[in-house]
Order: C-alpha cells, then structure tokens, then sequence
C-alpha cells in the first residue's frame, strides 16, 4: 500500500465546493459541475453562486462560508480579484486544497503577478495547498474526479500526467496517447513539479509518468524527487519555451522562469529523466514504455521484405546512435541457405527471395526468432506489409510477428509497417502488448534509442 | 501538346510480350499477366513460356520469335543466365523496350555483375532501351499499363515515383500518399534517373516528382536535368545509403556506387531539388506542394487555441529556421480589443478568451484573415482543437480555416489539430485544397520552411 500524501485530497475528494459555478449548462458551456457529473464523481458537490439558489438540481450557497459542512478541496473560478479573499476563507473553514481556475495572474500584467504573490502567501500562512492560478485542475479516471470545465473521456489507464496547460488535457491523445491521472500545475503558485511528481512516483495506479515543463522555480528539489521516481517508473519530460521568443512566450502564458534549455538537459540526463522534444515523441514513448523492456545493449537485428527498406533503416539507426547488430554466423547460415546462392545475407536480413521460395510463415519465423534469440543482439525491427488488397493476405506477417515477439519478451521489437492498411494492422499487431508498431522509421530508431538510454540508466549505480 | 519521348512506348505501349510468364495465377501469384488485366491494361499481350498454350485464356508461345506480330515492350522474367540471349533476340525483333525483372545482377555476384555489363552493352549497340534489371518496371494509372508483379491500385494522381526499390510502389501511401506514375530505375543497367525525370518533366499529367535514390551512375547529367524540370515542378529527392553501412548494403541491393551524401546535398541545394530525409517527410511534402504556394519569405503568423500550443510551435519553428512574424500594430490591436484588459497579445495569437466571450467563429475568422492579410506575414499556422464529443462541436473551426485560407490563396496555411478526432477532422480540412494538416508542430514547421526554400529557389536567377 502507498502511504497517505497531501495530494490525495486533491485527486480523490469527498466533497467539493465550486465557487462561481456557472449557471449554464448544457453543450458548450464549460460548465465544471456538469463535468464532474459526466465525469462520474461521486463525492459531494456545493455550488457557490449568490446569483441564484440551484445549479443543475443541486441547491446553491450564496458565498462559501454558508455551506457547513466539510469540505475537501474549493474549486475557484471567482474573477481573478476574488480569488485571494475567497482563498483566505477556504483556509479559514479548514478546507485542504484550492484549485484555482481563471487566467490573468501571473500570467498577464503587475496586477496579476501581485495577486498570485498574495496567493502563494496564503498557502504559506494558512497551509491550505493551492493548485493554479490558470489550471484546469485535476483529473483521476480511478476515483472519476476531475476539475475540469472542458469535457473529458475517462480512461483508467496507468499514464500520469503532470503539465502547464490544459491542451495535455483535451488533447491527451496527441501526446501520451492515453491518460489516466492529470494534475495542471500551470502558473505554480504553490503545489509544484515535484510534489505531482513524488505523488505520481508511489502511485501503483500509475506506470508511466509524462511532464510538460515550460519552467519551474524548485529546480533543486524537484531533481532530487525525479532521480528516486526515475529509478521505479519512466518519467518522460517535455520541455517547451526552449528557443529565447518561446521563453518570452512563456512568462505570458504561465508566468514561468524557464531557465536555460542546457541546463534543463543536463540535469535531466544526470536525474534519469528521458526527455521528449516534441508531443509525438512522448507518444511514441509512452506506447513504448508502457509495453516493451529497455534494451541491454545498443545493437539492433533488421527483418525486412524490402532491401530499399533496410537501407532506409540502416541510415536511420546510425542517425540514432543506434547500432546494426553483426548476426553470428550460424544465424546468416540458416537465411542463407533458403535464399538464392547469389545472394549476399547480412543484417539487415532481406528475406523477400527466401519468403517467395519457401513461405512467408516459415521464412519469417525463422528470422526473426533467430535475431532475437542471437547474443549479438539487443532488439529487433520487422519491416513488414500492411496488405489491403486480398492478394496480399498471405504478406501479412501480423500473427507471426506477434508470436515470435511474445516468446522473446525480454527484448523491444518494433514493427514498422507500410501499404495502404497500416493504421488498422498496426492495431493488430500491438494486441497482446508485446510489438509496438511505429508509421515511420525514424521514429522506430528515436524511440529504441531511447529505451536503449532507460536501459543505460537502469544499470547505472544511483 | 509534350514532344515524343523514348520512353513514350514503356508509359504505354500498344502490345507487350511477357517473356518467363508464370502459369501459377490467382492469389499470391505474383501473375505479371493477371496483375496487367486487373489494372486495367487494353493492350495486346504475348505470353512466352515453353511449357504451356495458354496463360489466363491467351495463346502462349514458346519463343519470342514465334510471336511475328510487332511488340513494344519486351517484360523479361526468365532466370538470370538467360536474360543477356532473350535481350539480344528482343532487340533483333524490332522491340523498342525491355523491363528486365529478376534478381541476381550487380546486386548480386561476381557473375550477376559480368550479366548486368553484358546488357548494358546489348543496349548501346542495338539500340533496345533496357529498364532494371530487378526492377518492378512500370506503374502508369493514366494509359493504365503496369509491369508489376505485386498488385497495385490504380488512381490517376499527379505524381510521378521514380525509385530504386518496389517498396515504394506497393508502399506509395507511406511516401508519396499517392502515385499516378512510376518507373522503378532498379540496377539501372542502361534507363537511368535522368531519363525519367527528363520524361516527367515534361509530362503534363504530373505535377510533382519523387525521386529514391540508392546511387547513380551519371551524376552530370541527371542534375543538369534536374536543373531545367525542378523550375517548371518540384522534385523531391529521398536519398538513402547515406551512413558508411548503408552504402554498403546498396551495393548488394541495387549494385548502386553511391557516392557521398554531402556531394548528393550540395548537389540537390544547386539544381533546386528538395531533399527528403525519411518516407514521411517525403508524403508531407508531397501533400504540400501538391495544394499550397511556395512561401515568399520566412514569416509566421500563428493562431492558437492553447498558449502552450503555441509555445511548443515557436521552438519548433526556430529550430527549423522560420521566423515568428511581428504582427503588425493594427492586426495586433483587433484581438486585443476582443480580449481581456490584462493579457498581453503577440504571435501567437492566442485567441480563448477572446472567443470564450465573442465566439469561436468571429473571433477565429478575424484572427487567420488579418493575419493572412498582413504584408509581415508568408505563411499561417492554425492550431484548434478536432473536437469528438459533441460539447466540443462549436470549438470546431475546420470550416472557418478551409474558407478563410480558401479567400488568401497565395499563403500557405497549415493546420495542427489536437484532439481524439485528429485524422478525420484532418480530411475534413484538407478538402478544398487550400490548407493541409499535419499532425506534428515539427512536420507543420519542416514542411513550412521546405515551402520557403521552394520560393527561394523559384524567386533566384537560373
């Protein structure tokens, strides 16, 4: 059992007050009770509005302090003026946590930087813990409590994501693929990088954790908590406001010091912390990290049905760091001796004349289990067909390669598949959670190297 | 009206001998005959095979020479030894064209090599053109001929493949996205890359090339060709066998000498051919230069949903060279006047409060129009959101950026779309042909800054 954290109010509360809940409802009103509801929450919910006496059937208080009864966390969505005496009377009647919603703080003008001092200043004083200014909040597909006022799906999937901007939200699927858990630290007022992090780390919900870093202001120990969490779980990071106008950017968007991209990526390679450079990379690590082992060596075996294709990839790897793994000879002997006597055999292994020979089945078996099974090598990519027409059928390697990765499941194999079908075979071939399939090769090279990094790290004394 | 080329009668020749046509038919065949009729080929067919009388209800002969009826094209699909004999015979008959499609060449052995050389010669002295060996030879959707053994789909589309490898005729959707024409220039013993792209230079039917190279023999006069053909269409280049491994294993798949990719680059940079460096980028390009404009300069305009967005985009757009626009000042003021007192309004222009209080549709249409309309500005990216649930239906802008971008056409305007609705919302955009999607902020800004250096090069004196 993970022990109790401070953080666990805020992802799974028993009550909640929504202070300047709206009163519209219905398509496209953002609104944050409505969402809880369709969320699936459970919990208690007191609206706050002194405008009207219900709010989607539940009865309304005119301020906070009429409610009476406990709360755990405030959702706040006040104008941005309100927000610190409305703060300081959440404290006041012991409520845990605050997430503050509106925009126009620290990241807007002199006005909203001095209202979120006054806000950090709170949290200190009182020990009420503040998520925000600027978030969307928290969302907990487990507990099925989000504070969102953008609709979400709920998905109980074992990805974490900590981010400043709830695009990581409604567009999870563009970066991690899936999200389970969401915690929106935006402008960072209090609740920081490292207490999401420290809580997703003993979170056995949690298996994958992604970051979206614009800047931070407890470097120090926010690298301390990530070199302990790193060694359980991978935490990928995506650091934005890299180039000097994206930092600019930034102080306008979350109010945040970003710090120089250098030190970022230095510090992260010394924490174990694999660094994404952009939204699809982190979904392509994620697939890979939930689903494959990190590679013992930097050496990968080639199966493919194209030669172009092979070259492509060989390109591709050296590009990665990556390695073209030197087969031992009696894995080439066994190719070779079901290929025209002219052909040259070598890694990557080019099999078309084989397969044409002796079948698709038996040809593709055999090479890929032989590289897998060979000492010479650390991971396998499959060049295969993605076939649509029926004449095809019988190029489709999908089973096969499933199979025959499922019995080596120590080693990362990669498909990459091409035709006009890829989308849908690539599904197929991910079933049973043992090949990720990737649209392009050097995507399939940047995502081994970087399991071949996790492996590196994972070895290395602390 | 395009002047007669010689290879005129391979794009679509009137009557074509298969000579080593196979008997096996049906699925998995690999029937080049069944593959011709199923194409939609109208012309006459001679299969030659001294086995049978008939193939698929046509006579068969058992020679070439019992055929005395005028040939075009010669398909040679014999074993190796015997090619150089039915070459020579091919040529003494009057035939014009031979697509020689087996294995075992310079891609091969000592004694492949010493066959290859022997073609090239029956070439030169009889005056027959030779295509391959190892070639799949000819895909041409338009007269609706194809030498393909692998079965293909038929879509007239303006794009022209000329390639080293099958893999990119039966994988064209992971290239290209789309093929019209193809001519797999394979070992290359005689037709080499400067007589295709000299053909599809001048081919009114195809609007952008594509170009895999492995290697190639007469550097001189294919970039003096490339020069002339890349200022009337654009041509893409995908060079592979770049890394030292990679050259290497070209010289057992194509028999190619490759030469070094520095002198390739420098190269393609003179003669105006843009470099593609994996399959995708050459479908992104593809797609672009397909539907959008070169850009006249190196300015963005940006128009963001998410303030997030629309930081990772300026790091993107920095690394690869493009310039966030300085709006003008009264481009500037229009949203700021639509938007809270406190933000600070640049590009990005980030546009949620705004449309949170004014709308999604005026509030989207004003900001891409004036940015479009902006002499500061070449060229536009839009992030939004590819809504699926239904709350999300009016955050919908597909229809405001297809019209708008529709009303500024000589801008290129390029559309990033997050969200679990990407890829149908994508085509949605696309249609009309005056945005594209791509569904990285990389591929959005790599693509871009391959829209610049097209202009760069169409603006520069010969």
């Amino acid at each position: 059992m993970r022990p109790q954290h401070y953080l666990d109010i805020f992802m799974s509360p028993a009550s909640v007050a929504v202070i300047g809940a709206s009163r519209k409802t219905g398509k496209g009103s953002f609104n944050v009770i409505e969402n809880m509801k369709d969320f699936g929450f459970k919990g208690k919910i007191y609206p706050v509005n002194p405008l009207t006496d219900e709010i989607l059937g539940i009865k309304a208080h005119k301020d906070v302090k009429d409610i009476r009864e406990p709360i755990d966390v405030a959702i706040i969505a006040t104008p941005r003026e309100q927000v610190p005496r409305v703060t300081q009377d959440c404290a006041s009647l012991g409520i845990k946590g605050a997430i503050v919603v509106p925009q126009g703080f620290a990241d807007a003008d002199g006005e909203g930087k001095a209202l979120q001092d006054e806000l950090t200043r709170i949290a200190r004083d009182t020990g009420i813990r503040v998520l925000g200014p600027n978030t969307l909040g928290i969302v907990n597909a487990f507990s099925g409590f989000t504070s969102s006022f953008m609709p979400l799906a709920r998905e109980k999937v074992p990805v974490g994501v900590i981010c400043q901007s709830g695009i990581f939200f409604v567009g999870s699927s563009q970066f991690t693929g899936i999200m389970g858990k969401g915690i929106d630290i935006a402008n960072g007022c209090d609740l920081d990088f490292a207490d999401a992090l420290d809580y997703f780390g003993d979170d056995d919900d949690i298996e994958v954790i992604f970051m979206h870093i614009e800047g931070m202001k407890q470097g120090k120990e926010f690298f301390d908590t990530a070199k302990r969490v790193a060694r359980k779980k991978p935490v990928i990071a995506l650091k934005s406001a890299r180039s000097r106008r994206g930092a600019v950017a930034a102080s306008t968007h979350s109010g945040a010091l970003v710090g120089k991209h250098e030190v970022f990526e230095a510090a992260f390679r010394q924490s174990g912390i694999i660094s994404a450079l952009d939204p699809q990379e982190v979904s392509d690590f994620t697939k890979a990290l939930l689903n494959l082992n990190p590679m013992r060596g930097n050496r990968v075996g080639l199966v493919t049905f194209s030669g172009a294709g092979g070259i492509i990839l060989i390109d591709t790897l050296q590009e990665y760091g990556l390695e073209v793994a030197d087969l031992s000879p009696p894995v080439i002997k066994k190719i070779k001796d079901l290929s025209p006597a002219w052909m040259p055999i070598q890694n990557p292994l080019d099999i078309w004349p084989a397969l044409m020979k002796h079948g698709m089945e038996y040809v593709y078996e055999l090479a890929l289990s032989e590289i897998l099974k060979d000492t010479a090598v650390d991971a396998a990519i499959c060049i295969a067909i993605a076939p649509q027409l029926p004449e095809y059928a019988h190029l489709n390697a999908t089973e096969i390669i499933k199979k025959t990765a499922a019995s080596f499941p120590e080693k990362p194999v990669v498909a990459w598949l091409y035709g006009p079908n890829q989308i849908s075979i690539s599904n197929m071939i991910e079933q049973g959670g043992h090949v990720i399939s990737l649209p392009t090769l050097p995507r399939a090279a940047r995502t081994l190297a970087m399991l071949r990094d996790r492996g590196v790290f994972l070895s290395s004394t602390a």
